[in-house]
């Protein structure tokens, strides 16, 4: 590969005065007409890796104000703490003149954690080899577009919904990487937690669609190259609302990232 | 009970200005100086629902910059949007020029909440009654005197590290409940959520204290009177961070809070 990335490139940012950035929403990055809000994060986590100095976002989280289309963004960044090893931040992404998400996030060096007493009690997803996996691709309406800019490939107990069939957990599972062996920095990381398929498609429930109210990540380590271990769980449906648990471990068998997710279950009658 | 309990006076807040509240943090809140995170958070969301005129924390995450001691404290709201059913703000709480915590939220009314498909694959935590738990009272130094405003009865098998035992399991059960019958609201949930002793005290590592960089806390429903059970875990130790993911049921048997946060794991030489 030579020069920048498809993913480097739709969430490149360009400081245009104090706290503020130029951004792209990129065309493609749509689930039905909605940028995907994986991917809007990593554009402002990209704008506060920026304002902040530090390369790796620890713990973020995005409030989803509004969908939001393709086209111009701008990104505002103010700085609320600067220590030793850590730097925290707000930052906002608005198009057409409203605010689309509000984040908060802690930024660090992930290379400069000092030695500390681990204790993993998780393993990564039982995946088949992915070439045995099933291969999500852009159809027309579904799978949506996003799907060709991160690389999926699902446990095949996990993606029978493709069929019309449901495997009754709600739980995906499967393989993820960026196209044309573009490397995953923690930026990505951002976007490929929020990457699979509502984990609800797998169970009986009329749901359909499930807008993100919240999503919080915590960035454990850089992943080496190679496929990503993904698995996403979901226990609650309860209130009106449902969590989804993430995880995403690197082929040294690492723990990269966790996310949570709250979504909104829209009313059973449509 | 007649008039305002501990806990709603201990958080009360005062609209000042617009936008400005003014809090005082109680004495007796803390861990060894350092009030307790929960409670800081419970100010700032209720200085968020008088701003948003939501009465519920639907998720709120905080982002700790600095340990607060007691004493006068001022909260800052900004509003970043007003919705049909949800409202999202942004708040932070300063004390003595310095700021302690930043909060992103999005708040609600739980009662409101449409009709919705519900699927619940969790359980409360198995617990013997509450008077064959473990009391946590305040000690000299250790239980610290935060453990007198929450009662806390904990399941005997995570208790074992107050007589310097270990249970092994990175895990800590019990009930939980304000004094003097004080009823438990959704703001409280956000207290109740950070009360627990650490769940590393279960394991053998030379970890003492894991301060909290980041707390998010859902919350799903509001509890009917009575204990509640509480079940804290953590699966990763790794990177130099931990995460504690909790969840709240009330006596109905219903899901009503989850939590996860960040925490620090001090280098493993001190």
């Amino acid at each position: 590969m030579s020069g920048p990335g498809a993913f480097e490139r739709a969430t490149s940012v360009a400081p245009r005065s104090p706290g503020w950035y130029d951004a792209y929403l990129a065309e493609g990055w749509d689930i039905v007409g909605n940028t995907n809000g994986g991917y809007l994060l990593s554009i402002v986590a990209n704008a506060m890796v920026h304002a902040t100095g530090r390369p790796d976002p620890i713990s973020v989280t995005a409030h989803y104000l509004a969908p939001a289309g393709a086209g111009e963004a701008s990104v505002e960044v103010s700085l609320v703490r600067e220590g030793r090893r850590f730097s925290s931040a707000r930052g906002a992404l608005s198009s057409e003149g409203t605010q689309r998400l509000q984040v908060l996030g802690t930024f660090g060096d992930l290379d400069r954690a000092p030695a500390a007493p681990e204790l993993v009690l998780g393993t990564p997803p039982e995946l088949p080899e992915p070439e045995k996996c099933l291969r999500i691709e852009p159809g027309e309406g579904f799978p949506p577009p996003f799907t060709r800019q991160v690389e999926m490939r699902l446990h095949p107990d996990d993606a029978r919904f493709l069929e019309g069939a449901r495997s009754g957990t709600p739980t995906i599972r499967g393989w993820l990487r960026l196209p044309d062996g573009e490397p995953v920095g923690t930026l990505a990381l951002l976007t490929l937690l929020d990457s699979f398929p509502p984990t609800v498609f797998n169970v009986d429930l009329p749901i359909a669609w499930t807008p993100t109210l919240e999503l919080t990540a915590h960035v454990r380590a850089r992943p080496v190259p190679g496929w990503l271990a993904g698995e996403f769980r979901t226990r609650f449906v309860s209130g009106g609302f449902l969590e989804v648990d993430g995880e995403l471990w690197d082929p040294s068998g690492r723990l990269v990232a966790q996310s949570r997710q709250l979504a909104l279950v829209p009313r059973g009658d449509g």
